[in-house]
This record gives structure tokens, C-alpha cells and sequence, in this order.
């Protein structure tokens, strides 16, 4: 750990799980961005993962309360299980899931800003991912209206009613203004395209379904899916990058629908406020590109056990079947399959009362 | 047929599918409401399917191009088939998309008026629909930018390539301003809830998963998918009410899922005018409330084997399923079963070209 910093600024109100909130970023560079953040994210905890270099110095504006991971703490931490965390590849974040204390974890990249509502005001992200984290899901049956549980909204007819109670919600997925999440071949294609689109909703991905999760504006609930949220081997010394998040995603989502959790997607939207490099992220994405023609049928056909009741025993079990049926396509998934079970492995050695 | 008339206005623009689309509208009251739908609806051609005393005159505005059936019609058309077309219920309104000859249908409820959308624009509902039957869907993979195929939208990174092309769509499910579709009990303990909220999104229901859906904004592809858009026994002379439109989706939504075809929800919105009674609705829902509670776990586990080729053939081995597993819940359901199989007889007579 490089530095720890308290705030002493007082905040009027006590904000939505002050406590039981941690916020991770994954960063190469000085955090200037968060000065942004601040009316929204000071009264939190940041648990800062430095990528590259360890020896540089990140600089963090004055009154957050952080911590700091570079590559160094993750070595000396982990020692030969650090194996299993990226370097070089924003993948690297998810060292700050298995370090957290928390029940809950925000990540948010540092490219990211604040975005405004139609009406001008300046959205608080994080607030919303919380309310849609404590708010329940509805993966069972699709509610035409979206998210019931908002304000003004609810379940219509035909909906039925043994179903409103709906799931426990594990995970939030945010969305971006201004520059989309695209693909390198779809950057390449538009390259000014731009979202412009507010969609006001949140919605729940239905059971059975997969989607494309990204990690730039994500939250979930450390303490119900944490020990799926592995984002891979991905940058340095691998074939693949680019699909850390998408990785995550997709285990994240067949472990929520066997142990009956919800995922959200939508509202709230941050502002991206830079394009990556389309021409090195073909580069990173190239194998992705091929391999996820066979990653997603085999995600949508993965059937777990019904002995994996925690999601530890489910993300051993989906390690299995990595390996049998994906370490066919290339042995980089041999590779994955074992850095997976590392993950859990690492995961119940700093989070023993959660050993599962 | 009690009416036709031809419209003799000019209109600048061809509309799109000027001559491929029909609006149906079951009514029991003369159609004052077509006065503010004038400048998007008189281009096309209506299917005015009268409900209640056939003995009643329905004014129709002038300069629509429209048939109109009342029950008379209905009986000396269809002969004893015209059992399975229900009276004193909106779920008479199929009777209008057996009679066209056009491929494509918009159906809407005579309580619907023209909304407008955030920046204060009317929005013409039927061309919006129409976008949204001519451009594909996604059943297999979530998008989370939600319709790829709309301007300013693509597919995210983490997307398939394989499965950009997407399946045709068959069925566009609009939603309601104002008045929302809530069943009686939402209704009575929410009074005074109105939707304003304006979701600029159209979205895929994912394979797989059910929905509730609304006849009261509703376009389909008839030539995809028209013969499973029975609204079943409704009204008079049967336990049950309100259900009509849910089960016409309930039966769609699988048969789509079973031939690759795609649903879609979101845009375009209608203003919903005014709340029905909800004792009056209660009365009518009461068994539908209790009978949904099977009825989904049914309609989510229904299998149709690889002989189902065509809308048909699925619909009669529907039916089969719906007596074999939901005639031991009530005898109305053998009683529909055999409705559903006269109303496909009833579709082939009609349609002999389209026989499957």
C-alpha cells in the first residue's frame, strides 16, 4: 500500500452506504479526473489499483480517503497467486474487488466524468447504482414499464403476481454518453459517432439471457456475486485484451441466474470522454473477436450443479468446464481455467469468513 | 360488411407501407378519437371490428378509407366457426387481423390519442412501429445501447459479430403515456399513478423470456406471425376478462422463440386517456390473476418439436399442450383449446394462400 489518506471535509448528509462502499479504479495516471467526483465520491473509501510502472507516483487530489495498490503490493500481497492478476490491462481492477472489506464495490474508469441529465443536472452515478443495487430485480419475466421498483413505475397487467417480490440484485450496469463503448471494427467504421441518446430506464437482463458487461461504470454486491467478478488474464504476456469486463460479465451473469440473482442495466450514464486508440485495440481484440463466436455458446449452454451454492464453488465448477470445452479453442483457456481457480484461491486467503 | 368509404384527400408523401398495412380497431362507440390521428392514420386502410349491439350505427370521421364488421358480419362470415371470435370483449378485434389481406397490421384502442414525445412533438405511433417491423431484432444477445439498428446506435463491443445480422422482427409492442396498463389491483391501490415518463428506447425481448403484452399499441408482421395473434374466449359468456391481449402474447412470444422471430418493446408511445373501472376490471381478472400463476411456469416450459414449420402448425400443437396441461386447471382452458384450433381453421378458410 503507497499511500492512505483521510478526508476531514464534512458532508451535510450522510450519503447512501457511506460505510459499505468502496470504489475502485484502475489507473496509470495522476487522478485529476476525480476532482470532478468530488461532491459525489469524497465521502467514500477509493481503493486505487495502479497498472504499469510501479515506481511512478500517482497523484491523488487532496481530501479522499484511499488506498493504493501498485504492482509491487499486489506481488508482495498475493505472492505467487498474484499470478492471476493482470498487468498492463485495466483487468487489473478487480485486485481492488478481492482487497475491499465491503459489501459493495463501485469501479469506475478514470476517463470518466460526470454526465447531465435532458433537464441539465449533473448525475450523481453513484447514488444511482446504489438505489438500483438496493432495489430488487426482475429476471423471471420482463415488465414492459422497466424497472418497477423506481418512482412513478410499477408492474402491469399480466404480470404475475407470485413474481414481485422479485431477486436480490447482485449487479449494476451503467451506461456512457458522449463515446460509446464500441468495438475496434465498429470504431474503425464510425468514428464519430457519438451517443447522444438519454435512455431513462433500468431494466434487469432476464434469466438465461448473456449481455456485454462493461467495467467503465459498474457496480455490484461484493458479498452476493464478488468471487465471479474475476476479470481475467488479460494485457501483458497474453493473447487478449479488451475482454476482461466481457469475461467478467458473462460468468458473472450464469452464476446470477443459477444462484437466482438479479443484473441491471442502464440508468446512470457517466459522461466517456475519450475514444481509445481503434487500431490498437484491434490489436488487443483480434483473438477476442474469433474466440467469443464460441464463448457465447458455450456461456449460453453452461449448466452448473446444483451442489454450487456459494459462488465460490460455482466459479471452481465453471473453471472445470472452461478448461473441457474451451482449452480446445486455444490453451491460452488452460491457462484461464487455472488462473480462475488462483482467483478463488486468492479471494478466501483475504476474505476467510467469506470462504464458501 | 356494414361500410366502406375511400378516401379522397391527397397526401403529399407516400406513407410507408401505405398499401401493405391495415389499422384495426374494436370499438363499440363512434371513432371520434381518428380526428387527432387524422394526418397519420388517414393514408391507410381500417378494420373497424364493432363490438356489442350490431343494431348500433358507429360514426366513422369522414375521409377514412375503412370495412366495418359487427357481430352480424362476423357470424354470417365465419358460420359456427365465429364461436371462437369473442363478444362483448376488445379481444373481437382479432377478428380484424384474419380478414385482412395485408401483411402488415396496427392495432389501437379507441381510448388512444396522439402523444407527444419530450421536445413537445407529436409522434406519429404507426411509423414508428413500422421501423420497427422493417428492421431486425435481437433475441440472442442483450444489447445494451439498447435497438443497434437506430440512428446514433450500434452493437457494443463484446457483441457477436455472428449475430449482428439479427432475425426478422415479427411483433412491435408500444407503450402508453398517461394512463398505464395496470391490471385492477394495481389500480385500485394506485389511483392517481400516471406514467410520464418518456423511455427513448426500443428494445428485443430476449429468447426465452416472457412478457406481458398490451393489445392497446400494437403492430405485427401478419404474414410472420399473425395466425398465433389469437385473443382467445374473452367477455361474454366466459369466466374470464382482460386476459386477451396476454394471451395472444403469451402464445406469440414462444412461437417467435420457436421460428427465430424477433419481438420488440419500447417506442412508440400513445396517450392512454382514460382509466377503466377497476371493480368493473377486477371482476374480470379475478380468475386470470389466480390462472397466471400456472399459466406462465406453462408457457415457459412449452417445447414445440421441429414438425412445427409454420405459425400453424406451432398454434395447433399449442393448443394440444394447453388441453393436455391447463384442462385440469379449469374446463374453460379445453373449452379455448378448441376455440384456438377453430380459429386457425377459421384463419385457413380465410387465407387459403397462406395455409401452413
Amino acid at each position: 500500500m503507497a499511500g492512505k489518506e483521510s478526508s476531514s471535509s464534512s458532508i451535510p448528509n450522510t450519503p447512501l452506504l457511506k460505510d459499505e462502499l468502496d470504489i475502485v479504479i484502475p489507473t496509470i495516471r495522476n487522478l485529476d479526473f476525480l476532482e470532478m467526483w468530488r461532491p459525489f465520491f469524497q465521502p467514500y473509501h477509493l481503493i486505487i489499483v495502479q497498472d504499469g510502472d510501479p515506481s511512478k507516483t500517482i497523484k491523488v487530489p487532496e481530501g479522499f480517503d484511499y488506498e493504493l495498490y501498485n504492482r509491487n503490493d499486489i506481488n508482495r500481497i498475493l505472492g505467487p497467486k498474484a499470478s492471476c492478476i493482470s498487468f498492463k490491462d485495466s483487468a487489473c481492477r478487480c485486485f481492488g474487488y478481492m482487497v475491499s472489506k465491503k459489501k459493495y464495490i463501485y469501479t469506475i474508469d478514470d476517463d470518466c466524468f460526470v454526465a447531465k441529465d435532458p433537464s441539465g443536472k449533473e448525475i450523481n452515478a453513484l447514488e444511482q447504482h446504489i438505489k438500483n443495487l438496493l432495489t430488487p430485480s426482475t429476471p423471471y419475466f420482463f415488465n414492459t414499464l422497466y424497472d418497477p421498483y423506481r418512482e412513478g413505475a410499477d408492474f402491469v397487467r399480466g404480470y404475475p403476481f407470485s413474481l414481485r417480490e422479485g431477486a436480490q440484485t447482485a449487479v449494476s450496469h451503467g451506461l456512457w454518453l458522449n463515446i460509446p463503448d464500441y468495438d475496434a471494427p465498429t470504431q474503425l467504421v464510425k468514428p464519430r459517432e457519438r451517443n447522444t441518446r438519454y435512455v431513462d430506464a433500468i431494466l434487469t437482463i432476464p434469466k438465461g439471457t448473456l449481455f456485454p458487461m462493461c467495467g467503465m461504470n459498474l457496480a455490484f454486491d461484493r458479498e452476493l456475486i464478488g468471487p465471479a467478478m474475476y476479470f481475467g488474464l488479460m494485457g501483458d504476456g497474453q493473447p487478449i485484451g479488451r475482454y476482461d469486463d466481457m469475461w467478467a460479465g458473462w460468468c458473472t451473469k450464469v452464476i446470477c441466474d443459477h444462484l437466482g440473482l438479479g443484473v441491471k442495466t442502464g440508468l446512470p450514464y457517466i459522461w466517456h470522454s475519450k475514444a481509445s486508440n481503434p487500431f490498437v485495440n484491434l490489436k488487443k481484440e483480434y483473438n477476442g473477436i474469433f474466440w467469443q463466436e464460441e464463448l457465447i455458446p458455450f456461456f449460453q449452454s453452461v449448466v452448473l450443479s446444483k451442489d454450487c451454492s456459494t459462488v465460490q464453488k460455482c466459479y471452481v465448477e465453471l473453471s472445470k468446464q472452461v478448461r473441457d470445452k474451451l482449452g480446445k479453442i486455444d490453451p491460452y483457456f488452460n491457462k484461464l481455467a487455472d488462473a480462475m481457480v488462483t482467483w478463488i484461491e486468492a479471494w478466501e486467503e483475504l476474505n476467510p469468513s467469506a470462504k464458501g
